[in-house]
């Protein structure tokens, strides 16, 4: 089934706020064989949203809509979706029901702003949201086509779309043709030499399937995707294909399916059983961070030294005060030190560490920004190495934290 | 000057990759007065370029198209265009050149796909790509409306944009419009409540000043936005109503301009020569992340220890295990242990604490998922609270850090 998306909100075209549930929203109705024509980000403009609707029912069964629907003055969507669909601005009393239930729950007092809430359009149909206060409304034309407004915070769009909308959706509509796909994530390559290897067996590809190359900083994914109303020889095919891309790739493996770096690593943490530490200092918490994003890794994360100051190196984690003053804070034996130090400190079998100039200043002549040197332990050797990541603050922090991870995880292979 | 932007990829469409090209763009052309009309998000697909190619045109008088231009076969952006804006593809010398010594400083052998790279519409003007290798690609019309075909790696976008794309831009367009804005950031409050607490001062608002509301969650920004010709009338009049705005929510106020919870802890750490650790457990090295994410950050903010595992919350922070035994360790003594822990362990005047049940398994009967304990410590008196945050791990972690991090700023106003 075809959807097209309209994200509506100036914050989104000045670049206060990215849309990310529009790719919730892909994510979720793939499996399905759903896909998305189109997204449209526009301004919080009457005409504006007339016209996305129009181009959307133009290409699309299902047209979504998201944000544009909070309590204060600037939300318009409405008042224009019932000025599209006809009928008028009516008090829904299961709405302001749910307003009042959601508001007592979080102990805050009602407001008129809020009342105004439950004036909802006669021409629709309402999904009580269940987690925020603005109603879901699900609009129908009389040629079957159906455009369904959401909230835009996304954390009640994806919660409300998956345990409501989504399944009204399925209902209604029906999809004969079946999407999947199969994900490989290859790491050490760049995307040229990936392409060139795979050259005439991607020209080879059955039509009903498409390889996407998704470089990220540091590593490649590889999708194969298919669609074909025979489910059964389509997930076949793809594994076949999968399997072949495994192979080809095997030294470079980084995963057979689409996981981080991360989740990969703790795959492999787990099948040897081995706990990890991570020293953190120009990462600064970011492994920490992602790995810790992963729900269950407390049964092989212990923790992480976040050392910005070269007394924390020193105090916890047991570098050599002369080491750092012989190779500088941002060395091959500084960086050893710190993942021992912290296979020591936090009691795991192995550690990662990190020390390096992630910019824009603290260049030195011999160590440009963006020099890192990581280093990996387990329980049978220390390995450091030296990196030079090109870019900004924020691009060196991922990229130097990508390469940690693959590191230690292409290391427990 | 209006731009609309068309952002090419069916990785895009599928949710593999989110889209932060168009709000970068978007904060670089704003101070210009520059605005997105919209964003679309398209497929790989030459119909779907060519069609949003002449909407965009019929809206905006600049055209900023981004992705689809790698070396692989999924691309086929420079041939759509290429049929749109006529001519036919020739190998560009230069080119060529720039891709030979980009991959010579990386050390990487050229294959003939990257060659393939040089190839460029004879209808269009070449702006050399400094950072990659696909070029970027400058068409106009007869009319004197323009695209700009970039890349789609934000690194690679955003510095070539910035450099070379819109300075070129703005030296062929003018604007006698002027756009500015002025941000608060205002914390405890609802969104309703602030609505309500502005109905009469947002009614008497200049016709050529608006007043957004950008929630996040734990914080709402309110943002004035204005555009006149006259620009000294424009900031002085922005000036004063964001004073009043300042002045209104004084003791709601976490920031006068458009800061980070981060952002703002900083300034006032530094304001009171005041340094700082952490000592994170269920936020796991989200907060010491955001802080690290400053540059610069490094001359108040000293490391944070996180304690994942409770043997590092004994043997490290020094919490006593009496009080995990007795109270659990998501409770407000052992998180008060861990603030104090952290400024001793670290060697800091101030610290923040977390402790808390991110979700979705660990939740207790007593201690439902998204119990958060957060302590804050300054050399004068260290608080511990309790804390419920709705949603998913990642909202709770988000939520928990957004939280801790502005309980210290207001504490130390």
């Amino acid at each position: 089934m075809k959807t097209a998306i309209i994200a509506i909100g100036d914050e989104l075209l000045i670049g206060q706020v990215v849309d990310t549930n529009s790719g919730s929203i892909a994510r979720m109705i793939d499996p399905a064989g759903w896909s998305i024509e189109w997204v449209k980000v526009i301004h919080d403009d009457a005409d504006a949203i007339m016209q996305a609707v129009d181009e959307a029912f133009a290409v699309a069964d299902v047209v979504l809509t998201t944000r544009g629907l909070g309590p204060t003055k600037d939300d318009i969507t409405k008042l224009t979706l019932c000025k599209y669909f006809g009928g008028e601005l009516r008090h829904n009393p299961d709405v302001l029901e749910n307003i009042k239930e959601i508001f007592q729950r979080r102990g805050i007092q009602l407001n008129a702003l809020t009342e105004a809430q439950a004036l909802v359009p006669t021409s629709c149909r309402v999904i009580q949201n269940r987690v925020g206060t603005a109603p879901i409304m699900w609009f129908e034309r009389n040629d079957g086509k159906v455009l369904v407004s959401m909230p835009g915070v996304p954390f009640e769009t994806l919660q409300m779309f998956q345990a409501e909308v989504f399944p009204q959706l399925l209902k209604k509509f029906h999809s004969n043709e079946h999407i999947a796909h199969r994900c490989i994530i290859v790491e050490g390559l760049t995307e040229s030499k990936v392409a060139m290897l795979l050259d005439e067996w991607e020209d080879a590809l059955p039509d009903f399937i498409h390889l996407a190359y998704l470089p990220k900083p540091g590593i490649i994914r590889l999708r194969l995707d298919g669609h074909h109303p025979d489910n059964n020889l389509l997930q076949s095919t793809l594994d076949k294909l999968h399997a072949q891309l495994c192979q080809r790739f095997a030294d470079n493996l980084l995963a057979d399916a689409d996981l981080t770096p991360e989740e990969a690593l703790l795959l492999r943490l787990r099948d040897k059983k081995f706990t990890l530490a991570t020293a953190e200092s120009c990462t600064g918490g970011n492994i920490a961070h992602r790995i810790t994003a992963i729900a269950g890794c407390s049964d092989c994360y212990y923790g992480s030294i976040v050392s910005y100051a070269n007394d924390v190196k020193i105090n916890i984690l047991g570098v050599k005060k002369e080491s750092i003053e012989a190779q500088g804070v941002v060395s091959e034996e500084v960086v050893a030190q710190m993942a021992e130090g912290a296979r020591k400190a936090i009691g795991t079998d192995c550690a990662i560490a990190t020390s390096g100039i992630a910019g824009p200043s603290g260049a030195t002549p011999n160590k440009p920004v963006g020099t890192v040197c990581i280093a990996i332990a387990t329980p049978e050797r220390t390995i450091a190495s030296t990196y030079h990541f090109p870019g900004t603050r924020d691009r060196v922090i991922d990229r130097a934290s990508t390469t940690a991870l693959t590191l230690l995880a292409m290391a427990l292979k």
